[in-house]
């Protein structure tokens, strides 16, 4: 009999499952995706190599990769009735909600039919999720509805391009590639676990990525790099960003982008999207909010020993590509379809219904009491 | 430490946090919500009376009562933008992806600002779930737009009105009442877990009623009253049922409705509605369906010890009111939203993020191979 964790413990420490997709911190604060370490897939894959290697099991050679690519392009139309709801949409929604709606409503119309369909749908939901978020972004805020196929060869080159309707730079278009990198798979997160118990009543695809996309809305889940850039934003220089950041530590405030549940003493994707954040403070000749960002870290560092996880240089790397803080999540979804698919897809392979017990806090047996006897 | 459950193990009798709201199987067949026992609910209490005790904690007098009546009934209409979206489903959908549609976006016309709206925000989806998946029932299917305000004082009046055009007759009205309670709650099931999973990153109620609906749809949690339709229908006579049965028994075919991953002896929920059923069957003067399905229930029994759980009579009973079968697991909706909605107060009440671990089964260590190197 296992021991009871407390209550409200959330299952910390205990294994839910079993994984061949990814261990967190293993060695102290490693990453890797199938066995490959997070340095070597920042540095040298492309993200959709680094998708195909979660979804389809392996690295693939060059003619896999071409056509995985072409395929993925192949995907990147909306059909008519989704549009027609995207446009429903106010401006002032939550972008989130706009991306669990467009999940969902895909839903409806390319519907899982069988698990035979898995791969498709889990690429289309890959290709189409950056179409769905800046269609309705562009249509809401700027009142064009767009073309949302292009030839971009990447998915964070096309949600650039539609994003901001030019091709994206080469520089962009690579540091987008290590972002969705690193955010695309984490093991057990809160997101992945919530899709993987929806997949456990053997539910459809969309269901499980609509769930995990409301899951990573919240602020202690996906939220973290919108917090930190509405944080870092509000200084103008170093010396004000320490000041501000004693007081908050003093008052004992949340402060967002340092820390994780597993890791210890640094989170490995932090170095890696760091780098692309200064080197993107040079190209826009930056010298405020990057010095304010290394402030932060050094400042956590030597008050608190805590580190930035992945989330922290993410805010300054998306903000100095010109990216609206409010679509920083959407973009972890974008990323993150991948695990979540790949989860659902181990979860179905080796199933059980995932349905814990509780411990029971309330009133024992009570009589019934006729409603005129109440109080 | 916790000891490890095996992989695929589902959390199988492992506490994943507490509750005050439900107990499951106590004293070995018992169901009780909030200390109160389904069996005196569901002969005495009113669905709304059971909703409000969950949500609010406490039975409620007949002032308390009224006044909630008089709230939820002032929540049945839909917002313009909701019904849009509605008429851009096909009538060929899954009309739980309908309902999931409907409560995600919901969530983007009335987001749930603060916590302090939670109340609010549960009530109005209780009240405006019939409205959604009968709203769009009757668009797709009858090409009518309906007025989804009725007087109705019941959610299961409500529901039968929109669905038929017409008032509920009394036996009705009570037989809906008695479904939608013993619906209502039932602790950590598959779809209450994946909406404390998702409340855990302290997303919003609809994120959290979205995800779980999803979790419902799965065949192996909410659809089994439907599953079960579709098989007694087949069947002209008990003998013809108890041959088809003892087949599929010796082929080793699921037989849905049988059974429970925590009851032991018997569903407490079976004699409440089976009791309805035949009543109804009195009612509509059949002489197939509930023969049948008694039938089955002996066979059961008698080969294999398995006990109806609450959804097998409650196909024969949601068949004799001339409910469409795939309407069954969005009724269970409308009922386990309360129970949700409750649960994810709690979640936010006592809240750590829940992030289970994994056991990895995974690759060591893969050294990088340039892509022109792999087979």
């Amino acid at each position: 009999m296992a021991e009871q964790p407390k209550a409200g413990a959330g299952l910390r420490g205990q294994s839910a499952g079993s994984t061949a997709l990814c261990t967190v911190g293993k060695s102290g604060s490693g990453l890797t995706y199938r066995g490959y370490d997070i340095h070597d897939l920042a540095e040298h894959a492309r993200f959709e190599e680094v998708a195909y290697l979660l979804l389809k099991g392996k690295l693939p050679n060059q003619a896999e990769l071409d056509a995985y690519v072409t395929k993925l392009k192949g995907l990147r139309a909306l059909p008519d009735a989704l549009k027609k709801v995207l446009e429903q949409i106010p401006a002032d929604a939550h972008p989130m909600d706009v991306m669990r709606t467009g999940a969902s409503m895909l839903g409806n119309l390319e519907t899982e039919q069988s698990f035979d369909e898995q791969q498709d749908v889990a690429d289309r939901l890959l290709a189409a999720l950056p179409s769905i978020i800046c269609y309705w972004y562009r249509f809401t805020h700027e009142g064009v509805r767009i073309d949302t196929v292009t030839d971009d060869a990447s998915v964070g080159g096309h949600f650039l391009h539609l994003l901001r309707d030019e091709p994206a730079s080469e520089l962009h278009a690579r540091v987008m590639n290590v972002s969705l990198i690193l955010y695309a798979e984490h093991e057990f997160n809160a997101s992945t676990f919530n899709a993987r118990v929806c997949a456990s009543t053997l539910s459809d695809m969309h269901s499980c990525v609509t769930g995990a996309i409301g899951t990573l809305r919240g602020p202690l889940h996906g939220g973290a790099n919108e917090a930190a850039m509405a944080m870092i934003e509000n200084w103008q220089s170093p010396e004000e960003a320490e000041r501000e950041i004693m007081g908050m530590l003093a008052r004992k405030d949340k402060i967002m982008g340092f820390g994780h549940a597993i890791y210890r003493d640094s989170d490995p994707r932090n170095d890696l999207i760091k780098r692309w954040s200064r080197k993107l403070a040079e190209d826009v000749g930056d010298s405020v909010l990057y010095p304010v960002s290394e402030r932060v870290e050094a400042v956590m560092w030597r008050e608190k020993k805590l580190f930035c996880n992945a989330d922290f240089f993410h805010a300054s790397a998306y903000h100095f590509m010109g990216i609206p803080t409010k679509l920083f999540t959407p973009i972890f979804v974008c990323s993150r379809v991948t695990g979540w698919c790949a989860h659902v897809f181990e979860q179905r392979e080796n199933n059980r219904i995932i349905r814990p017990s509780a411990d029971y806090i309330g009133p024992e047996k009570c009589d019934w009491l006729p409603i005129e006897a109440r109080d």
